[in-house]
């Protein structure tokens, strides 16, 4: 049960909006203590729905129908990620922490992974050189536990919204890309419902938005994209006054994925990126060894490859881990290293 | 059982070395399918013990009493890593893949966990500037699955190998502190009992060591070091001929610690390096404000907080999450957030 409702079909285009403003008139003004479910369109802001209903994704054809089903008119270009909001919460005031409660998420009927050359990516450079050709991956999401790859493989679903933050105080627009102190495009897989997020409120009444959810997604969104998706988010808002937090805090059930054997790959290197760099390419080499494309692999480990910092203490050199979950190979002798 | 023993007390200081060096002398030779256990020296090589023989460790006298048992005379100083072996593992060749597999792991009954200010960990300079004072906390280890750190608040114990490693290629000695392709000190909290390495082999034989054993540590080991002990690691070695891998990979059976709920703090930035100590800081007050000094707090956090990548992709910031397991609060009160 939710005291509000939010981004429906029918009231879309006024609970939409795409940079981060103070200044963006509120779409809805709740009380702490409140529930909102939210509509939350996907981070391509129906693109990919519409090539799917052009006939421009190859895929097979009964998920390239259920993703065209979802195609909409295309607002202006550039934007950036379609958020639901500003929520005005009475008597938030920059000092407070807006307590957050994710009660559920609930995803479209399908979802999509893409990578492409020298993009967001963290290999999209290199793997440009080695020919890395565009590409998009459409999940069937109805089973609801998980989402088949391909067969003998498939990714455990565990859904969350990329994107969770408040207004910044600084004027102006602020590009939804970069997560900020006050949260935004976090892309925390943690936070499933069941867990709370505490928010800086840097304005009054906070201005929360929330969308781009993802179906799943591995710790560090290697490609640039989880499975993304439109869906439904209920949220519970909460105040704690004066609580003077300087960066987003979360309280959540999970800790990773679930896998009985897990395989990884370690980077070593001065620079955290680069070491990370250094972890997924041989990743993706097990992946294709394996029989999946360079562009499979790489959509693949975004949607469920963990990056971890190991040690980040032994100079010069720091150390990041990449871990499949073997589990996600179905049959016994495909899940052997 | 196991086929040889290496760095037992008795023939310890033959088998003790403190750097990385193609060019010294193999303490053992095996083959392919044999397994070693090897005795190995906590990372302080003897100095906690010493301390603590000296009376210079506070702490409980019991536990003081335990540490100072283990003391023994100083070798020459400075050192790195006291690590046990070169094991020239017959028949390995520069491009093969040296097999690791990890069959027990045992700790000495004693631990310790340090942090002082200017040193390698995470926040020792911003710590420095807040006054953070050196601190060692000694550890019981003997119950086996956990180890108190003060009346309700334990860290569940899984031990690890800090430093597996083979020689590198290049001439002449190199130190043990930072890890490179061919292993080392990686501190790789996964290398449980029941996993299994791959080290890129890049001279003949290989010339495998062990040592830096850790009782437990998270992600991170964000004060630069877990709880560092002495034990005995018992090892089977294997060979994949030209496997040619970059980096060590490794299977394991498991991911992260376990806990029911965790609490995350969050950083935002455009270095990961940053991003992570953005989001170590807040962690470490609200340790504090569960009467933890500042000191327990960090080594707490070295010991049980995990440092994720949680998003790698979202320029110009890029997210860290420090994830403490409240299952480490073992009275319900204390655990709530």
């Amino acid at each position: 049960m939710s005291d509000h409702h939010l981004g429906t079909p029918a009231s879309r285009s006024a609970a939409i909006h795409t940079v981060w403003n103070r200044d963006l008139p509120p779409a809805l003004h709740v009380r702490p203590g409140e529930t909102v479910t939210f509509g939350t369109l996907d981070a391509s802001d129906g693109n990919v729905a519409r090539r799917a209903a052009a006939g421009e994704l190859p895929g097979p054809a009964a998920l390239v129908a259920l993703a065209a089903a979802d195609a909409y008119p295309q607002r202006e270009a550039p934007r950036g990620h379609p958020l639901t909001g500003p929520v005005y919460v009475e008597g938030a005031e920059p000092g407070d922490a807006l307590r957050v409660e994710l009660r559920e998420v609930r995803t479209a009927d399908w979802g999509w992974t893409g990578c492409r050359p020298n993009g967001i990516g963290l290999l999209d450079a290199a793997l440009a050189a080695e020919g890395l050709q565009p590409y998009t991956h459409l999940w069937d999401l109805r089973a609801g536990t998980h989402a088949d790859f391909r067969p003998g493989l498939r990714v455990p679903l565990a859904p969350f919204p990329g994107v969770l933050g408040v207004a910044p105080a600084a004027l102006g627009p602020h590009p939804t890309a970069p997560p900020r102190s006050v949260g935004g495009n976090m892309d925390i897989r943690q936070l499933v419902a069941g867990s709370t997020l505490w928010l800086p409120v840097e304005v009054a009444g906070a201005l929360f938005s929330v969308g781009d959810l993802h179906a799943a997604q591995g710790d560090g969104e290697l490609s640039g994209t989880g499975i993304e998706c439109a869906g439904e988010v209920t949220l519970r808002f909460g105040l704690e006054r004066g609580a003077n937090i300087s960066t987003p805090e979360f309280l959540t059930p999970t800790h990773g994925g679930s896998s009985t054997r897990w395989h990884a790959t370690t980077g070593h290197h001065p620079d955290l990126m680069e070491a990370a760099r250094l972890a997924l390419r041989p990743m993706l080499r097990r992946l294709e060894a394996r029989g999946l494309t360079l562009e499979e692999a790489y959509v693949l480990s975004s949607a469920c490859v963990d990056l971890k910092i190991s040690q980040i203490v032994d100079a010069p050199n720091y150390t990041v881990s990449a871990f499949l979950p073997l589990d996600v190979f179905t049959d016994a002798e495909s899940a052997a290293t």
